[in-house]
């Protein structure tokens, strides 16, 4: 039972400095130092129980987030657990519905990141107090429960309350065998870690044979930059993992729209499952030219990670946009917001392929397409989840990666939790880490 | 000519109680107080001019918006100006597509409302040192110079820097004969003021009264709280104008898609020339839907205030989605962004009708219509600028309205600057306004 008033909410601006390795380079974020505005917050129950909730940045920036959250915070603190949830489309609306502070989004950039992060730790608070993994806590939840979480405006066009209800509803046949089959075998995952467009060849080699041998079966190659470098290094990948491998490759927006396509038809040759982020993440136009353009060569696109809102991705379902749906657990308004996206998702009968890595992105987004297959899409045709291999160990409950998929998380909880030394360490810029950092006046 | 080093750059949070009196305020911004993160540049040239720019936003997270300045200012301190303005293009895109901040946006929401202030501020330095209003700055500026400006960054699909080129060469043929009927008879307004949604009936008619007397001939009706009110108030202010006047109709994304559609439907009958904001401003297919709908009974969508970037509205083009084209000198990327919209619809041949109002909107604009007009668009055709009465008398330079149009500012520079001590008066929290306000712990 949920229960406790609200009485604290913090948040610390959090970065790890892996620019200095080149980890998470691609041709658009060339020095990221992966961070999160981390949110905590207490109540006045006797369990004592915190709520961890996170939103994903890189580096500079992250203090701005961190505002945001500020403003939001007398929105939370003060109210009961209990209402919040009993109410859960109410209080997501209030959020982001603000007649001030809606004038600097709405529902998009800074202030839907510090949205995102403060639901995400009511989300946690919620599935601890239930003593459930959050996955479980929505695939126990009724159909009903999981609507009145959901803000429809601006949707309805495409998916109304009735509509969601009865994909639901369907979702709840048979569930039990798709929830042994997740415990049992995990969620279909891919690897990016072998290919960040910083990395030199002879990384890029060492690492791909690395994940062949623990398993991983799809990689992810990042591009963009300059053809030539391109075509060598997907030549690269393509021969040593063969062509019963996928491959997909991702040049995180930076192309043109025909640019994005001549450039995709250059490297065709190597069989890419899809293209990425070929261009501006608001042109649902574009993607639509760049979709229909590369239809005929097998290739589908795919996009999500920086897709702002349901509206958004209501659109780009709408326009045939994407072919694979890429949702994130940290930009959007967290779980009730992925809900609303995950259901026309389903409608349109699109594949969600989550966007993870950065920093803690695995450990949230693996509770959401657990859920999705359980209880709403039900398959994992052309289904896969994003892995990347860094940062985990600052996570109390960590991702487990078995046979490259991600298996159910069994703590209760969003899995949001850092352990309370890396927090120290690494906030910006007090922490010793930074501090060190600082000090050797090292280029950051 | 240009000069001097950019040696400091500050930023203000200034606010104005404008929700103690209702004014501003609408079907989704119930108590807005006007508001703007307010940017001073300096520079180490003997003129000691200052360039001052603004953004504008509706009380509470100016102070995001503030953080998000000071994030940017490494960026422009130690800048030369002559630098800046001779590659332009380059400036935007540092200050777009920093590989960190680029996460938080890009190019939409707080971080872009943060450049734009900045950018605005670089404009008024540029302008004052040239000794020219910035619309006069813009006429006398070559094609080429201007199209330095632009970042034609995912647009080139629609817009091409040759064909840019081109509509600004045609531009140039008879601009004096422009340019002199600018300065004789200004360029056309319509008033928002008489009719915000919280406003009584008695003050509506009697606002309405008076601006009759003082010529005005077109007049915006806010919109879609209850269908009932609506009714009585377009009547009310129909029955005032009569048919020789123009009515527009704002519903500030109250509505989804087909509420959109069977609302307006309902206020057909006082023929409005517009619908504004139909639903959410990031729904293009959604504009583009209502837009079809309500062809047949001559309404026109108008939409752009929260269109946050270049990339929106060369959809919205696309799509056919809006019917008037509403650009803002304090949401997108500053002049050179505008500059590219204005070009794109040009292309597409639709009308720019600028949102104003607010704090400083009104005088920023200005500038940009009258640039339109004479090297643009050369029209007037269905064409007018939005005009609000408020705050005005906090500006420097404040604008000039003469029958109902707005009269060609002569002072070199943006009309952005503020006088000093409403900056002192008005700054949040420390201002004596505010300490007033809070001592008198008056709701805010």
């Amino acid at each position: 039972m949920v229960k406790g008033k609200i009485t604290g909410l913090s948040v610390k601006d959090v970065r790890f400095p892996t620019s200095l390795g080149q980890h998470g380079s691609d041709a658009m974020h060339t020095d990221p130092d992966y961070s999160a505005a981390y949110v905590v917050i207490e109540t006045d129950a006797e369990d004592a129980i915190k709520g961890y909730g996170l939103t994903f940045t890189l580096g500079k920036g992250t203090e701005i987030v961190v505002c945001a959250v500020k403003a939001l915070s007398h929105l939370v603190v003060g109210r009961n657990l209990e209402d919040i949830v009993a109410n859960f489309r109410d209080f997501y609306r209030q959020l982001t519905s603000d007649g001030q502070l809606r004038w600097i989004g709405p529902e998009k950039g800074v202030v839907h990141l510090a949205t995102a992060a403060v639901l995400n730790a009511v989300w946690d608070l919620w599935a601890k107090q239930e003593q459930k993994p959050l996955w479980k806590l929505l695939v126990y939840m009724t159909p009903e429960q999981l609507v009145s979480c959901i803000d429809f405006r601006y949707i309805t066009d495409v998916l109304t309350e009735a509509q969601a209800l009865e994909i639901l509803q369907n979702g709840k046949q048979r569930q039990e065998a798709r929830e042994e089959h997740m415990v049992k075998h995990g969620y279909p995952a891919y690897t990016t870690s072998c290919a960040w467009l910083g990395y030199s060849d002879n990384q890029l080699q060492k690492l791909c044979a690395d994940a062949l041998k623990e398993g991983w079966t799809r990689f992810k190659v990042k591009v963009g930059a300059d053809l030539q470098d391109d075509i060598r290094r997907c030549k690269l990948i393509r021969d040593m993992i063969g062509h019963d491998n996928e491959l997909m490759l991702d040049a995180n927006q930076r192309w043109d729209v025909n640019e994005a396509i001549s450039w995709v038809k250059e490297l065709a040759v190597f069989k890419p499952l899809w293209i990425e982020e070929p261009t501006s993440p608001d042109d649902i136009l574009g993607h639509g030219t760049i979709s229909k353009a590369l239809a005929p060569l097998g290739i589908g696109v795919a996009t999500g990670e920086q897709c702002h809102n349901r509206v958004m991705f209501k659109q780009f379902l709408q326009a045939r946009a994407l072919q694979y749906l890429q949702i994130d657990s940290c930009r959007l308004g967290s779980v009730n917001e992925n809900l609303s996206v995950l259901l026309m998702a389903k409608k349109f009968n699109i594949p969600v392929c989550p966007h993870a890595g950065g920093v803690g992105l695995c450990e949230l987004v693996q509770h959401l397409i657990i859920f999705d297959y359980i209880s709403v899409s039900g398959s994992l045709e052309k289904r896969m989840c994003e892995y990347v291999d860094h940062l985990h160990e600052h996570f109390k409950h960590p991702v487990t990666i078995r046979n490259a998929a991600y298996m159910p998380p069994k703590d209760p909880g969003y899995s949001t939790e850092m352990k309370e030394e890396s927090v120290l360490l690494y906030q910006f810029p007090s922490g010793d880490i930074w501090q060190q950092i600082i000090s050797e006046n090292t280029e950051i």
